[in-house]
C-alpha cells in the first residue's frame, strides 16, 4: 500500500479511473441503505417481544405497593420498575424517577425546567444574561439540538479517548458563571466510543463551578451496551453520582439513561437519577406537568427482566452477539481498502452504536455527499458538532446497527469508495 | 320539609343534637373512602383489559405505512392512531399530533412552548409584560396549577349552564392583548358537568382576540364520556375547529383529548388537534424534544378499537352502565336528604366525571373537613378556583366513580350529614 499522499500526480489519477468504475458498477445496482441513526436491527426487536407475552387480560396488574397500575397515581414510578432503574442507575431508589418512554424528552425537560423555572430555586436561565453550554465534540447531534432550541450558547470541547480535554472544561466551568451546563455521553461515547477514564470523572466530581446552578448532563445512554462478552473487553465507568457526593458536590449532576436500546426504541422506560435535591426540584415541575407516566409499561418491563440487573445484563449479551459482527465487518472493511492509505481513522469501539471516522480535512461532508450518490444515506456531515458545523469538516458517524450483514458489507464497500474518491480529489486540487 | 333559614333556633338546635349522634355512629364504622379524584372504578379498568391481549411476541408490529412500531421513527403517531385519535377529534389525521400517555402533559408543554419560544414566531410570552388568562369557574384544578406554575395572572369567568359568561369573555378577549388564552372543557364541563351550547361555541369562534397569540384551550377531556344511552340524554357539543374556520379564525383553538377515561388512565393515548399552522408550530418544538411517542401501545389501541370509533362510543356506553347508578346514587340521596332543605344545590350532569355542589356561602371548606373527619377524602374546597381560592366558599366538587355503589352510599350519607351540621351551625351564626 502507497500513501495517497505519497503517490504521484498520474498515480493518482490512475486509480481515481479505477474507482471511478467500481464506483459506477455498485451504484448501477440501485443499493438504498439507512446508515444515518443508531437503529437496532429488527433480529434486536425481536429479543425483546416476550415484552408482549408479560401483561395478558388474566395478568395481575397490581404492583407491589397494592397500586393498580391501570388507574391514575404514582408521580415517580411504580416501586419495583424504580428499583430496577436504580440498579440500572447505579444508585437508590429514591435517587431515580422512571418517566415515560424517551430519556431525550427528559433531558429536554429538564433543561425547559432550567429555562423557566431556574436550577433548585436559582434565576431562571432565561433571565440571566448568558447562557452556555460545553459540547465534547464530536458528540450527539440531538443533545446540540436541544441546546440551540433553547437559545444557549454551544462551546466546543475537544474529546480525547479518556473524555473530553479537563483543562479546557476545568477553565470554562470554574471561571465563567454564564457556563451552565455540559452534555456528556460517558461511555462508549456518540460517535466515538470513547469510555471516560477514572481520572476524567474524579476530576468532573472536583470541579469547582463559578455558577450554583451547573450542571452535569450525563447521558449514561449506553451504559450497558458492551459488544464484548470478554471482561476485558467491557469498558468500566467510574460512577459519577457517588464520586459527587465524596467531592462535596453532591447536586451537580443530572444521570440520564433508559431502555430503549435495550428492549424498544420508542416503547422503553427512561430514567433519571439524582441527588434528593434534584430529584425534589424536578418533581416540583412533574407533578404539574402529568399525572404520571405509562406504569402498564413500567410493570410489563419489570416482569420481563424479572426486576432483576443480571437478566438485563444477560439480555444485553444477546445484543451484543447481533450488533458485535456489524462493528467487526465495518472495521474489517475499513482496515482492508483504507489501512495505509492514510487518507482516514476510524474507532474501534468496544460497545455503543457508532464507528467515528476522521477523514482528511475538508473531506467530510464530500464523502456523504458521494455515499449518497450511491444510495447510501450517512448521518449528515457536520451532525457531529454544535450548530451542525464541523470546524474541520472531517468527522463522519457510522451507524453499523440498522443494516443486514449483507448490506453493511454493500454499504461499507460504497462508503471507503466515496472515502477514496473524495480524498484522491482532495489531493489533486480539484 | 322545612327550609333550614326557616326553622327556630331551638328547632335548629334539635335538629343538629340528633345530627350530630348520626354523625358519630357513622364516623365510630371507622370507614376511609376516597371521593377526591376522577378515577375509574375497579370494574371500568377490567373493561378495557382485551388491550392488554392485543399484542403478544407472535404479532405483527407493522404499522399501515410498513413502519415497525418496535423501533424509532414517526413523530406524530402511526397512520392508523391519527386516522382513529382524528376521527375522535372529529378532525381530519393532519390537523392531529398522537402523544404519549398524558393530554395534561400536552396542555403543560403547548404553553411551556408559548412561553419560551411563542406562538406561530410570536414573541415568548415570558418576554411579553403579563401574560393573562380566562379561567371559566368553577373549573379544572390541574389546569389552574399549570398556568399558575408558570406564572401566569388567571382571572376568573362565571360559568352558566350554557358555558362561561360570554359577555365577559369577549370584553376581555377582544380589549386586552395580555389575555393570550382561556381554558375551557366544553363537554360535560368539569366539575359541573355543563355542556358549552352552540351559541357558546360560536360566540367563541367569532372572537376577536386584542392578542394575534391568543388561543383557546379546549379540553374535550369528556367528548365521548355520556352517561346515558338515550340521544337526547346525550349532549351535543359543536365542533369547535370547523366553526373557528368558517368564523376566520382558523388558528384559534387547540384542542385536547385522551383516552384516559376510555381504556386505562396513564397507559391511553392523547391527541392535540388543531389547524396546519399550530400543528406545524407544534411539531418544531416536538422534534426537538423526543424521537417520538410510544407507537407499540397506539398500534395497541388501534386494535382494540379495529381502528373505528362506533367501537369505542360502544365501548363508552359499558362504561356508562357502570357510572351510572353511581351517579344516580348520589344525586338520589342528596335529593332525599337535602331537599326542599336550601342548603345547597347540585348539577344533575348527562356525562363526565363530577356531581358540582353548591354549598351556603362559606360552607364548603368546613363541610369538606367535617366529612374528612368521619373517613371521606373530598376534593380540598377551593381547587375549582385558581390559586384554590373559592370567594364565596360555595363549590365542591364530588366525584362518584371510583367508589363501589355500597360505598358510595355510605359516603353520601356521610357527606349529607356534614353538610347539614355545618349549614345548621352557619344559621346559629357558631
Amino acid at each position: 500500500m502507497i500513501a495517497y499522499k505519497d503517490m504521484s500526480r498520474e498515480q493518482l489519477l490512475e486509480e481515481k479511473a479505477a474507482l471511478e468504475k467500481e464506483f459506477e458498477a455498485v451504484k448501477a445496482k440501485g443499493i438504498k441503505l439507512d446508515m444515518s441513526r443508531g437503529k437496532p436491527g429488527k433480529d434486536q426487536l425481536d429479543l425483546s417481544d416476550g415484552l408482549m407475552d408479560m401483561l395478558s387480560s388474566d395478568s395481575s396488574f397490581v404492583s407491589e405497593n397494592g397500586m393498580d397500575c391501570r388507574n391514575y397515581g404514582i408521580l415517580t414510578g411504580i416501586p419495583e420498575v424504580k428499583k430496577l432503574m436504580a440498579d440500572f442507575s447505579e444508585t437508590t431508589p429514591d435517587n431515580v424517577i422512571v418517566y415515560g418512554n424517551s430519556s431525550l424528552n427528559i433531558m429536554f425537560d429538564t433543561i425547559a425546567h432550567a429555562m423557566m423555572f431556574g436550577v433548585c430555586g436559582g434565576t431562571p436561565w432565561v433571565k440571566q444574561d448568558a447562557v452556555k453550554f460545553l459540547c465534547p465534540v464530536p458528540g450527539y447531534d440531538r443533545h446540540f439540538k436541544v441546546t440551540q432550541h433553547f437559545g444557549i450558547e454551544m462551546i466546543n470541547i475537544p474529546m480525547t479517548p479518556n473524555g473530553p480535554d479537563m483543562d479546557l472544561v476545568e477553565q470554562y466551568v470554574n471561571n465563567d458563571p454564564a457556563v451552565k451546563g455540559i452534555w456528556c455521553v460517558p461511555k462508549y461515547s456518540n460517535p466515538q466510543g470513547y469510555t471516560y477514564s477514572d481520572e476524567t470523572v474524579r476530576r468532573f466530581a472536583a470541579l469547582k463551578p463559578a455558577a450554583s446552578d451547573f450542571r452535569i448532563f450525563w447521558d449514561n445512554a449506553y451504559a450497558i451496551h458492551h459488544l464484548y462478552e470478554e471482561s476485558d473487553r467491557q469498558d468500566q465507568l467510574l460512577e459519577i453520582l457517588s464520586e459527587c457526593e465524596k467531592a462535596g458536590n453532591p447536586d451537580m449532576v443530572y444521570k440520564f439513561g433508559s431502555t430503549s436500546k435495550v428492549t424498544y426504541p420508542g416503547a422503553g422506560v427512561a430514567v433519571l437519577a439524582s441527588s434528593p435535591a434534584n430529584i425534589k426540584d424536578m418533581q416540583a415541575t412533574m407533578t404539574i406537568q402529568t399525572i404520571g407516566h405509562d406504569k402498564i409499561n413500567q410493570l410489563r418491563h419489570v416482569r420481563f427482566f424479572e426486576g432483576d440487573m443480571a437478566n438485563m445484563n444477560a439480555h444485553m449479551m444477546r445484543h451484543a452477539a447481533i450488533l458485535r459482527p456489524k462493528f467487526e465487518a465495518v472495521e474489517a472493511a475499513l482496515e482492508a481498502s483504507l489501512g495505509g492509505l492514510e487518507i482516514g481513522e476510524w474507532t474501534k469501539p468496544n460497545g455503543g452504536y457508532f464507528i467515528s471516522f476522521e477523514a482528511l480535512p475538508g473531506c467530510a461532508k464530500a464523502i456523504v455527499a458521494k455515499a449518497a450518490e450511491a444510495g447510501v444515506t450517512m448521518t449528515n456531515a457536520g451532525a457531529t458538532y454544535p450548530y451542525g458545523k464541523d470546524p474541520q469538516d472531517t468527522n463522519i458517524r457510522i451507524a453499523p446497527s440498522f443494516p443486514t450483514p449483507e448490506e453493511l458489507t454493500r454499504a461499507a464497500e460504497i462508503f471507503v469508495l466515496s472515502v477514496k474518491l473524495v480524498s484522491i480529489d482532495k489531493y489533486l486540487g480539484a
